[in-house]
C-alpha cells in the first residue's frame, strides 16, 4: 500500500455531521424560477440535442406608444434543470446524462471494472466514508487502447460530434428567431425589429466572429485550437459550452472547501448558486480531508464543467510537505480525477526551475498557489518541475478521458508593480511550448492569465498571448487593475476582466469582494457573478458579438417605456432591482425625464406623408404645430412612475 | 412683485420637522477618525496655505525579512476638517474660511449689502424660514465693477494666486519626501526605496504630466484653459482642488432632496459621508421646496468645491412648467446661487433647438433632466433655448463671483444603443464653439460627457471631446458600458469610467447601485464613491501619474509582509477589508502562498560577494546549498496567518 496514502487516509477527519449523502437535497434557493421566465429547449438535428435556453416573457407597450407587442427574448442559461419546474431534482441522484448516448455511439471508450487509480480504489473501499459518499451506479469510461477521445480530435478527423452542434445553437442565442419575431410585433413591427435588431458593429481587434456559428465553425475553431469544449468522457452530466476569442465570453466561479470550514452540502449549494447566477463553468478549489467525496457531489450535479488544481490534492496526499510530491502521487490523483469526471486541470507545468530566481526582484513573490508549490519542489529537489518533465506523460492521460489543460498561470503578478515583469512573461513562453505538445495528442488547451495588471499593460499581455500560444484560448483572472482596494477586488479587477475581454480573452475568473481577505460566502459569489457577467458582456458588446445587444436594446426599451417590471426582468439580477425599486418610491423620475422625441417625429412623418411634403420642411412645419399642440395638450414632460 | 415667486413662497410646504437649524449637528460617523491615520497640513510659501494630507502609519517590517521601518504613507484627503479632531466642528457656524484672506488682499470684489437677487431678498425676508435657515453672518461678495475674479483671468495675467500655489503642493502627496523616507528605512533602505518608488511609466495617450507640479504649472494650465480650480469667492470654506488632464483624476458625488424625502439635515450629512470617503465635488441636486436653504447649509459646511444644475430649481420657481421658465427667472436665481457661493454650474447651453429632432430615431430619447427642461421649452416657444441666445450674459455672472462652467450634456445617450449618435455628437461641436465664448470672458470651463457607452466608442468620444473643446477638462457620468444590470450601475459604470479617465477624461461623475432605480442612501453613496475612487486611481496608474503607484506598492508589501492592518489602512476603505478579513479568519492563507524568493536572492547576492564568484554562478551554486538548506530548516511554506 502506498505510504502516503495510509497517513491520508488515518489522518481522516471526522465527518461533517452537517451532511449525510443519504438526506442531501437540492438548495431551493437556486431552484426559484426566475420571474416571468420559462426554460425552454432549442432541438438540434436529433430529439436528443436540446439545447436549454431562458426565456423572459414582456408585457406589450402601451399608451402613446401604440399598442405593440414586446416579443420574448431569449437568453442564455446556466443554471441546467435546476430552473425548469420539469425536472425532478434529487442531488442524491446526480443529474440526468444527455451527452451518454453520443459517448456511446462513438465506440471508442470502454467502461472499466472500477476506479484504476489506487487513491480512488483506496477510497471506495473505506467503511468510513459510506455516509459521505455519493451512490455512483457506474464505474468509470476510458478511451479504448489507441484511441483518442478529445473533441479536438474528433474535429481534426473532420468529425462534427452532438456536442459541437449543440454549442453551435446554444452560441447564436436565438437571434434570428428573436429578430424575426420583432417584425411581427405589431403595426410599427418593422420598425421595432430594425431598431432592436441593431447593433454597434464593434472593435473585436481581429476577431473572426461569424454572424451565425455552425456546427462546422465550430469544428473548424476546435481543429486549429482557438475554441475547447471541455467534457471528459466521465461527465456525462454536462451541458456542453464552449471556450474561445470567437464565441461568447465566458466567466468561471471558484468553490471549495478548507479542512474545517464548510461541508459537501455547502459545496454542492454554492455550485447550484453559482450556475444560478450564470458561471459558464465551475472550479472546485477543496484543499482538507474529503476532497474527492466532495468533487464527486459536485460533478454528478453539475451541468457545467467542473475544473480543478490536481496538485492541491496532491499535496494534501503527502500532509503538505511538497518537497513529498512526485510524479507518482500526481499522476495518480490526475487518473483519480479524470475518473471522476473533471473537465479540466490547472497544471502548472511552465512554472520552471531557472524562472524561480527571476521573482527574486519581486514586490509579491508567488502569489499562485500551485506555482508556489511546484517553485519550492523544484528548489528543494534542485530539478526541473516534474510537471513539466512528464509533460508528454500528462498528455497521454488527458486524451484518454478529454480532460482539458488550463496550463497555470504559477507566475502570475500579485501586484501591479509585478505586472508584466520578466518571470511572468518567460512562463507564457513556456506555456506556448507546451501548447504546441498538448496539440501534438489532441489535447485541449486554454491559457491561464493576468492577476495584477493596471490597464495600459492588459494589451500587451494579450497581444504576446496570441502569438506565442497560437491563439489558443486566454483565461484570465481579473486582472485587478490596482491593489488600493482589499474588499472590492470584484470591482477592480472587474474593469481588468472587461477590458482584457474586450482585447480577446476568452474566459474570465472571477474574483469575490473576499479576495485577499477570505473565503466568499453566497452573498460575495453571487456579487462576483455578476460582476463577470457584467465584464463579458461589456466585452462581447465591445467585439460587436452579432447578438449581444438584443438584451441591452430590450431592456433600454423597457425603461423607456416605463414597463418596470419588464425592466427588472430582463437584467441580469431583477431581485435586487425590484427591490432597490421599491425601496424609495420616488414619486417623480427625477433620474429619467421622458420625452417624446420618437413620437413627435412619427407625427412630423405623418404629416409629411399626408400634405405631400418633403420631412424636412414638415419637420418645420411640424414643430411649429407641435409647439401649439403640446402647450395645448398641458405640456406634460413627467410621465409619472 | 414677481409672480412666479409668490406661488412659490406660498406653495412652501410645512418645514420638515426633522431640521432644526438651532440644533443641528455634524453626523458622527462623518467625523470618525480613520485607522492608524492623522490629518497633516504642508505649509507653502506663506503661513496661511495650509494643505491637508492624511498620513497613513505604519508597523515595521519583522521577522525573515529584517527589521526595516515602513515610513508613514501621505494620501489625498478630501475630507476636510471633518477628520481633523482639533479641529472643532458646529455646522450651524459653518467651516472656517482659509480663503478669504487671499480674496480680500485682491481687492477686486466688494462686499454687497445684501443678496441682489430678487428671489435671495425674499427667502432672507420670510419670517416662516426662520428654524430652517443658515445663520450667515456674512453678505456675498461680487466684483467690483470692470473686474474679473476668475482664477483664468489671474492665470493669464501671470499671476500665482494662492489658490493655485494651495493645488500644486496638493497634487504632489509628498512625493519627494516620502520616497526620501524610504531611502532612510533602515539597512535596506535604498534597495527599499527604488522598489517602493518605482513604478510603471504608463500610457497617457499624449497628457503631460510633470514629475513635480509647480504653481507655474498650475497657472499655465488655467491660463490655457486646460484646467479649472473651481472657488467661487462667495466660497472662501473651500480647500482648493484642480480638475484638469494633467492632474489626479478626480470624482465627484451627487446629493440633493427632492420634494418630499429627506431633510437638509439629511443632505449636509450625505456631503459629509461623501467627501469622507473621497468625493472631490460634490453636485448639489436637490428639487423640492427648499434648495435655497439646503444649499447654504452644504456650502457652508463643505470644504468640496459645490455643484448645481441652476435650472432645476427655475423650474421649481415655475412650479413644474418648463415653458413658463424665462431668461429673467433663470438669470435670477444664476445671481441666487452665486452668491450663495455655488462653484460650478452645470449649463445645457448646448442643447439646440435643432438638436431635438435628432433624438427622433433613439432608443431612450433624452435621459438628462436639463436636457429635456429645455428641449420642451424649445419645442414649446419655438425658439433657440434662451441658455444659448444669452450664453455671453451668463458669462458676465460668473465672471463677476468666478463660478466655472459645466457645459451640459443634455443630449447624453442613455442607452447602449443611442451612444455616439448624430444629437450627442452635434451637442458636444456646440460646446466647443461655447467653450470660445467662455474663454473670451476667462470664466473656468468644463465640459461634460458620456452617458452609456460600449467600452469601443469610448476613445472616439474622448478624441473628439480633445479636438472640438481645446481640451478643456472632460467632466463624465460614467459611461455605463451596458444596459443590463440595474442595480449594479455603479460597476457598468465604473468600468467606463476607469477607462475614459486612462485616456484623458479629469473628472468622473460617479454613479450609485440605485442608478435607473431610486435615490441612493448612505451605504449606496459609499459604494459608487469607493467605486469611482478605484476608477480615477486605475486611470491614474494607466497614465503613469507620478506616485500614483506608491499606495499599491506599499499596500502589496504590507500584504506581502503579512501586515496585515497595515494593508486595511493604506486601502480604500479600511472598515470593510477588516469586517472580512476578521468574518472568516482562515487558517490557512489558501489565496496567498508566502514564498521567500526575496530572501533567497539576498542570501545568493551575499554569497557571491563572499566568495567572489559572479552572481549567476552564485547563483547555480546557491541554488543548490540553499535546497539542502531549504529541506534542513523544515522547509516551511506557509507562514501562519
Amino acid at each position: 500500500m502506498n505510504a502516503p496514502l495510509d497517513a491520508a487516509l488515518k489522518a481522516a477527519l471526522p465527518i461533517p455531521s452537517a451532511f449525510d449523502a443519504a438526506t442531501a437535497t437540492v438548495d431551493s434557493a437556486a431552484i426559484a424560477p426566475f420571474p416571468n421566465s420559462r426554460k425552454v429547449y432549442i432541438e438540434g438535428s436529433r430529439p436528443d440535442i436540446r439545447v436549454p435556453m431562458r426565456e423572459i416573457a414582456q408585457s406589450p407597450t402601451t399608451g402613446s406608444f401604440g399598442g405593440e407587442r414586446n416579443p420574448p427574448l431569449f437568453v442564455y442559461d446556466t443554471s441546467g434543470p435546476y430552473t425548469d419546474p420539469a425536472a425532478a431534482i434529487d442531488v442524491r441522484c446526480g443529474l440526468t446524462s444527455p451527452r451518454l448516448p453520443w459517448i456511446r455511439e462513438r465506440a471508442d471508450t470502454e467502461e472499466l471494472a472500477g476506479p484504476s487509480s489506487a487513491y480512488g480504489q483506496a477510497r471506495l473501499r473505506d467503511p468510513a466514508l459510506a455516509a459521505l459518499r455519493f451512490n455512483l451506479q457506474r464505474t468509470p469510461r476510458r478511451a479504448r487502447p489507441g484511441r483518442n477521445v478529445t473533441q479536438m480530435h474528433y474535429a481534426r478527423q473532420g468529425i462534427i460530434t452532438p456536442e459541437m452542434e449543440f454549442v453551435a445553437l446554444r452560441e447564436n442565442l436565438r437571434r434570428r428567431e428573436y429578430l424575426a419575431s420583432l417584425s411581427e410585433s405589431g403595426p410599427m413591427g418593422a420598425r421595432v425589429a430594425s431598431l432592436l435588431g441593431r447593433q454597434h458593429p464593434g472593435q473585436s481587434f481581429g476577431a473572426s466572429i461569424p454572424l451565425e456559428v455552425t456546427p462546422e465553425f465550430v469544428r473548424s475553431e476546435l481543429a486549429r485550437g482557438r475554441a475547447i469544449i471541455p467534457a471528459n468522457i466521465n461527465h456525462p452530466e454536462v451541458e456542453p459550452m464552449i471556450i474561445g476569442r470567437n464565441f461568447l465570453v465566458k466567466i468561471n466561479a471558484n468553490i471549495g472547501n478548507s479542512a474545517v470550514s464548510s461541508s459537501i452540502g455547502e459545496e454542492v449549494e454554492k455550485m447550484t448558486w453559482a450556475i444560478r447566477w450564470g458561471a459558464d463553468n465551475v472550479m472546485d478549489l477543496s484543499t482538507g480531508k474529503h476532497i474527492h467525496e466532495t468533487r464527486e457531489w459536485i460533478i454528478r450535479n453539475s451541468p457545467v464543467p467542473i475544473g480543478t488544481v490536481p496538485i492541491y490534492q496532491a499535496l494534501e496526499k503527502v500532509n503538505g510537505k511538497a518537497e513529498d510530491l512526485s510524479w507518482e502521487i500526481y499522476r495518480d490523483t490526475l487518473i483519480e480525477q479524470a475518473e471522476q469526471g473533471v473537465d479540466y486541470f490547472t497544471i502548472h507545468a511552465g512554472m520552471r526551475l531557472a524562472y524561480v530566481p527571476m521573482t527574486a526582484n519581486r514586490l509579491t513573490g508567488i502569489v499562485s498557489r500551485g506555482g508556489s508549490i511546484m517553485a519550492k519542489w523544484c528548489l528543494a529537489h534542485h530539478r526541473e518541475s516534474f510537471l513539466y518533465t512528464h509533460f508528454e506523460d500528462i498528455c497521454e492521460i488527458m486524451k484518454a478521458y478529454d480532460v482539458s489543460f488550463s496550463l497555470g498561470d504559477g507566475l502570475r503578478p500579485g501586484s501591479i508593480y509585478d505586472a508584466n515583469d520578466e518571470a511572468q512573461l518567460a512562463e507564457l513562453k513556456t506555456l506556448g511550448e507546451l501548447t504546441q505538445v498538448a496539440w501534438k495528442h489532441d489535447v485541449q488547451t486554454m491559457i491561464e492569465g493576468p492577476g495584477h495588471v493596471p490597464l495600459h499593460l492588459i494589451k500587451e499581455n494579450m497581444d504576446l498571448q496570441l502569438e506565442q500560444c497560437s491563439e489558443a484560448p486566454f483565461y484570465t483572472l481579473g486582472p485587478l487593475t490596482t491593489d488600493i482596494a482589499p474588499g472590492y477586488d470584484h470591482i477592480t479587477s472587474g474593469i481588468g476582466a472587461a477590458t482584457i475581454g474586450w482585447y480577446g480573452t476568452a474566459m474570465l475568473c472571477y474574483v469575490t469582494p473576499k479576495e485577499h481577505l477570505g473565503l466568499p460566502d453566497k452573498a460575495d459569489v453571487k456579487d462576483g457573478i455578476i460582476t463577470y457577467k457584467i465584464a463579458a458582456h461589456a466585452a462581447d458588446l465591445a467585439k460587436g458579438h452579432p447578438g449581444a445587444q438584443m438584451r441591452d436594446n430590450a431592456l433600454s426599451k423597457a425603461r423607456f417605456e416605463f414597463r418596470w417590471d419588464d425592466q427588472f426582468n430582463l437584467g441580469l439580477d431583477p431581485d435586487k432591482a425590484r427591490a432597490f425599486h421599491d425601496e424609495t418610491l420616488p414619486k417623480e423620475s427625477s433620474k429619467v425625464a421622458h420625452f417624446c422625441s420618437m413620437k413627435i417625429t412619427q407625427e412630423v412623418r405623418a404629416y409629411a406623408a399626408a400634405n405631400g411634403v418633403g420631412e424636412d420642411a414638415a419637420l418645420a412645419q411640424g414643430m411649429q404645430e407641435k409647439a401649439i399642440e403640446f402647450v395645448k395638450g398641458g405640456a406634460r414632460l413627467y410621465r409619472e412612475a
